[in-house]
């Protein structure tokens, strides 16, 4: 595996390579099961494979998470080549944000609510970063996994609205054991946090099936809220900071369970922001 | 000289002519020898010439002036055979504005000032479909006139911060013999309208050599405006939008004169709103 720490060595090294199938899977570091599950879908379906590792400093909302995200490359790029990875991408971050860097990248309407609605500029931070590695790595695939949903329908978006010629391929949330989707962020939980974190997906299923046995009944927000606070029964210190039915591809509000919806919340359990989503298709 | 007329065209194309290099001059149409200057350029730089004709419903900041924009099409590509063009890109608008699009691309800073004051939107529809054009016709070179001065450093802003590979040339601003800068808006003067047009680039050039003999003295807004007045002697139906003078690059106002400085104007000459400028290098 070549490690390539700059845009300079990656279009070097692109043209020595000259065109073959490439899939691209963009990561923040701190490589987990879930980013692997990405990665080894690139390996089986492109010729090679390029991860790209950066922490997005535009994409933090708040400036103190954006330093204390856990960083350990070395790590990082054992995995990677333990995996048979092409590349690794690791640009510093004048490289990815020049001096006077000035463009913002919005994908209207999509941004806005669910995690949009909390995290201002967040999505915006995500679509100019995304797009600028579409367009140094040029690959024929990128991968993005379910867990962040919204910022997958907004990169396709971005990527049809702009003609990109890449195919975003979404790839289903990796669990644990006991169900907590895989993030960076579950390192950060303690053991009695971790235990009410294993109860947000269980939740989010009894909700889904408790909202299909009445159909068309009409689920609004608020009702929405109270099942799900009921079947979660979160910690004192915890917060359901948004519970949403939405549709599936303009992630608007809807009010009945016509499938197909997609049922998604983000709950902070102590300190740590997590967010999960299940599809509602029958 | 081949007429593509979708997305779809133009790829098939491009792949069929595999690797050579090629220049892009995007064009609204209604071809004038500005547009043929930037063609001849191109077509001395390159293996290949695209030019695209569109008009894009989302740079026009009032939908009147959409419908009343010139369009002779038969015309423009007769022009085009004649210089010997590869490929003119004439897309329809579903093709460029798909159901559903939602991706909003803005220059922070260097849309604000100047033009983007007095057509707001303008520039984030300039940014994306230039942005589009060059995503599929993947140029080596592209090329933009002077006279629209901010949409050339907005665009190669966009293009250095989202590594689109292409090299953005500018090229001077094509003038009449009387010294008026070439537009298609001109075509819809009257003959009074165009003796006072024609004086608008003169008054710059008065302005501009007052300003340097009273170096440093500092250049502020107001007093700007009411020298270019005096010189200028707008008709009673027109109005100055705007004279500023700006740094080159940041777009930002400066106020003494010390070169490099870009002197910029807006008149509406009649109903007809004409813009020029000046670089001030020493």
């Amino acid at each position: 595996m070549i490690v390539l720490r700059s845009r300079k060595r990656l279009a070097e090294w692109l043209s020595r390579r000259g065109r073959k199938t490439a899939g691209l899977v963009p990561t923040m570091g701190d490589l987990h099961a879930g980013h692997l599950a990405l990665i080894r879908r690139s390996l089986r379906e492109n010729r090679a494979t390029i991860v790209s590792i950066f922490v997005n400093p535009r994409q933090f909302d708040r400036k103190k998470d954006y330093k204390l995200y856990h960083r350990d490359l070395p790590r990082d790029l054992r995995l990677l080549r333990r995996e048979g990875v092409d590349a690794a991408f690791v640009p510093g971050e004048r490289d990815m944000v020049p001096e006077g860097y000035r463009t913002r990248v919005e994908v209207e309407g999509l941004s806005r609510g669910l995690c949009g609605k909390f995290r201002p500029g967040h999505f915006a931070g995500v679509a100019a970063v995304v797009l600028k590695l579409l367009n140094l790595a040029r690959p024929d695939r990128a991968y993005f996994g379910m867990k962040d949903y919204q910022q997958f329908r907004i990169v396709e978006r971005m990527v049809r609205d702009l003609d990109l010629g890449v195919e975003i391929v979404p790839c289903p949330t990796e669990r644990d054991r006991d169900g907590l989707a895989l993030s960076s962020r579950n390192r950060r939980l303690s053991p009695e946090e971790r235990s009410r974190a294993a109860g947000i997906f269980p939740a989010l299923q009894s909700v889904a099936h408790l909202i299909k046995s009445e159909k068309h009944t009409g689920t609004r927000g608020a009702r929405l809220s109270s099942i799900f606070r009921a079947e979660l029964r979160p910690g004192k210190e915890d917060r359901i900071e948004y519970v949403e039915l939405v549709h599936p591809e303009t992630l608007a509000p809807v009010t009945t369970a016509r499938p197909p919806a997609l049922l998604a919340a983000a709950v902070w359990v102590g300190r740590t922001r997590l967010i999960d989503n299940l599809m509602i298709l029958s």
